[in-house]
């Protein structure tokens, strides 16, 4: 199973810095912070140091094993899989692992840590691909897993409030029998938290239709560094009293405090979803494409993906996946979901000829029964599970002016030459999203020296952003793939 | 022509607070701050005291006029109109108003302030309800009034950026002729400035549909009390890069600092707009209608409006409006808007032919016609309008859970008795959002102390907010009415 963007918390929760304003200063000023990132592409160049944290010791343990009786976790095992991102890229040497079941519970951890200076590190599903999930070095890990029971849903206003832990597929369950779905989904909701979702910020595959989390979430539970819980839960769907603090915590990957608790807007389910997968000749017409379905498919439009020819290879030869289309330099998958079934089909209909007559589409397929929609689907959500077989791979998540998307993929591909194994790129056309991934046998330090400065210079020179799904701060330029 | 919500602004820029973490604390924590409520409804006993800012002399309006050239005006007929809100309630004594046209001149003039100690009250269209327009006292005026040019606009990405002085309407039309619509509307659009919806997070009528500014608003350039300028901007769907400090100033209604320009994401223009007007005999069967439609319009529902009868008599009244119906106890206001005219009507007429065979809806009206529309938009559009010729009004605008929108209407008739001439409710179903007011021949001290606190203590048994379009911070309790 695919996995794409989790809960991420490389910059952790600093203990002894009980507001979150300075927390926000230190962050921002300390230059022993700025070297935090694992500067994994750039080897010792960028190591950081281990901050002045203590360290644990038998009272630690003894201390939490009382508060939380059988959930704090000391066991090897346990703690190599959460010490290890999903990717595998990175390693973090935590001797502990505390499974709270309630808000009191993370306080509790916290204030403690906070007054033995302790560092913590919160994870969700350690989902995440930026290494972000798991300690660098031996802080707590606080896992949200047992935090994961439903607290109100209202039928009417559609609003869920949840406990961060809910793993977001579970919710998307949830809702389903009662008529509703959730505002985001992505390849990883078998695992990843709504909490690291939230904490990351999370993009994925209906924010064209559905907004962002900045829209969607409507309220906030929060533990501090010092242990103040801040609630700024919320089921009304309009609340103008005061800052919205809040908005501080989404994408702010725990570095301002621990989300508890998250109330969500949700939608109503779809009545009727449809998912065509077509190729394209040049991203040209993959753009105008675009275009036309915006106009012609309107309101119902729910998704628009591509992924390019690349990324197609790796699909069949790492996964054995099927081509269900002629081959074609790009492809495209479109999503509609409405409530209508007969209206979203002729829509669909005219849509489709309308691309295929005026050769924007070479080729195409149309899914509408669920079976076939998941086995289109997985050709786009499939692709980093592929990337992970192709050796290793350096990956780019940027924003940029939609109609510049691909170009960076073919400079980068020039730019490479014989020097990089596979340059593939897939994404979120809709928001103007790129997946850069670039593959090489092995870790090659000569390749990256290539790949960097180069992309970020590229991207900056087009007003793009380095960090558009997969969150990064700006103190940490670089994307993280590996410490081993 | 009616107006809603407009650019408030009474918690004031304070100077010689250069960064927006010192302004938080100081308004927070300050008690002297907490009573700049104008706290007229509660007469003397809030009254706020100036707080110690220089008074303007001669070398600040010399400076200003050596800056701005013919826009730093003291001319006596100017300010009047400046001084005083739209609904002549609150009126301030400020002796200079500031034109600038650039970021660059707005930075200069709050430079100087914040070294002069000179208190400054940022104004946009001057539109708002609630006192926050206008200045307390002798606050310098800075209006955005002259900031009012469209900077850029994306055409795939449908990404607008502009000056903050623009005002709605004209951003409207200007998008109208390139395919697009600005993603909130509102009954003060022919004079509400963008920058004055964004500083008051201005929910609207499109609410339900495109979701609030949180969502939509993708950068912002901001110009701090100190003239340090903040620039948010952006032309990026999605951006991961940092906290989204931008979020702050969304909804704070000046007091961190003078939004200067908005990037917004603006969706494509409907190909077809409806409007229907309907009758309902209970709330309840309002609140199953709504219901009914969310599932059998689903996408294009794009407006869930309600009024009641009270309402629509003082349209009568008042406006000469008739209502196109027959007389009801409450009234619906439904608009879709899609991108199929055919499919719309035919949703459209589904709905209607459920809500009328079931009884939940006794009478009905639809417009396809743009002039039909606007006539049946306008019954709830001028509802505001109504009620300033019908004395003295005691405005709330309150968040409720949906199901008790109506109850707070029915629980305060009952509880005033005749000591009220009228209480009507209207307001966002679908958003939960009322908008109550209550009227009286003239200024009434016992009336307000039979109102107050109740409405307070009756919203927070239900745990709702008193402040869901109209911004006021929790520090400021108190619905601001009139100081004369």
């Amino acid at each position: 199973m695919a996995r794409m963007v989790g809960f991420s918390s490389l910059y952790r929760l600093y203990p002894q810095q009980p507001t979150w304003s300075s927390v926000v200063k230190r962050v921002l000023d300390a230059p022993s912070v700025r070297g935090r990132g694992r500067g994994v592409h750039s080897g010792a160049r960028n190591t950081p140091a281990r901050l002045p944290f203590s360290h644990i010791i038998e009272e630690d343990v003894a201390f939490f094993t009382r508060l939380l009786a059988g959930r704090a976790v000391t066991d090897p095992d346990v703690l190599a899989a959460c010490n290890t991102d999903w990717l595998k890229s990175v390693q973090g040497k935590s001797e502990l692992l505390l499974r709270p079941q309630t808000t009191e519970e993370v306080s509790q951890i916290l204030r403690y840590c906070n007054e033995r200076n302790l560092a913590v590190s919160p994870q969700g599903g350690n989902t995440g691909l930026v290494g972000g999930s798991v300690p660098v070095f031996d802080e707590i890990i606080l896992s949200t897993a047992l935090m994961n029971k439903v607290l109100t849903f209202n039928t009417v206003s559609g609003i869920l409030t949840c406990q961060a832990g809910c793993v977001l597929e579970s919710l998307s369950q949830y809702l389903e029998e009662l008529d509703f779905i959730m505002p985001l989904d992505l390849g990883a909701k078998g695992s990843c938290h709504i909490g690291g979702n939230v904490a990351t910020n999370a993009g994925g595959l209906r924010l064209l239709r559905y907004g962002s989390l900045r829209g969607t979430v409507l309220g906030l539970e929060v533990v501090l560094a010092d242990g103040r819980v801040l609630n700024c839960l919320s089921d009304l769907r309009k609340d103008n009293t005061g800052y919205d603090l809040k908005q501080l915590f989404i994408g702010s990957e725990g570095t301002l405090g621990v989300i508890t608790a998250v109330s969500i807007l949700c939608p109503r389910k779809p009545k009727s979803v449809n998912v065509a997968f077509l190729g394209c000749l040049t991203f040209q017409n993959l753009l105008e494409t675009f275009q036309c379905s915006r106009g012609m498919l309107g309101e119902i439009l729910s998704a628009f993906e591509f992924l390019d020819a690349a990324c197609m290879k790796l699909l069949e030869r790492h996964l054995q996946l099927t081509n269900p289309i002629t081959e074609s330099p790009f492809y495209i998958v479109i999503e509609t979901a409405g409530s209508n079934a007969t209206h979203d089909e002729e829509k669909l209909h005219k849509f489709l000829e309308e691309v295929m007559t005026s050769s924007l589409v070479t080729d195409g397929t149309v899914a509408t029964e669920e079976t076939k929609i998941k086995a289109l689907w997985s050709l786009r959500e499939r692709i980093t599970e592929a990337l992970t077989h192709d050796g290793f791979t350096y990956k780019y998540d940027i924003s940029l002016p939609v109609e510049k998307i691909y170009q960076l993929v073919n400079d980068m591909r020039d730019h490479l030459g014989n020097k990089a194994k596979n340059v593939v790129g897939y994404g979120h056309v809709g928001d103007g999203n790129l997946h850069l991934n670039i593959t090489s046998p092995s870790k090659d330090p000569s390749l990256l020296a290539a790949i960097e400065p180069y992309v970020y210079e590229w991207t900056s020179s087009v007003q793009g952003s380095i960090s558009a799904d997969h969150t990064g701060p700006p103190w940490h330029p670089q994307p993280i793939q590996d410490l081993a």
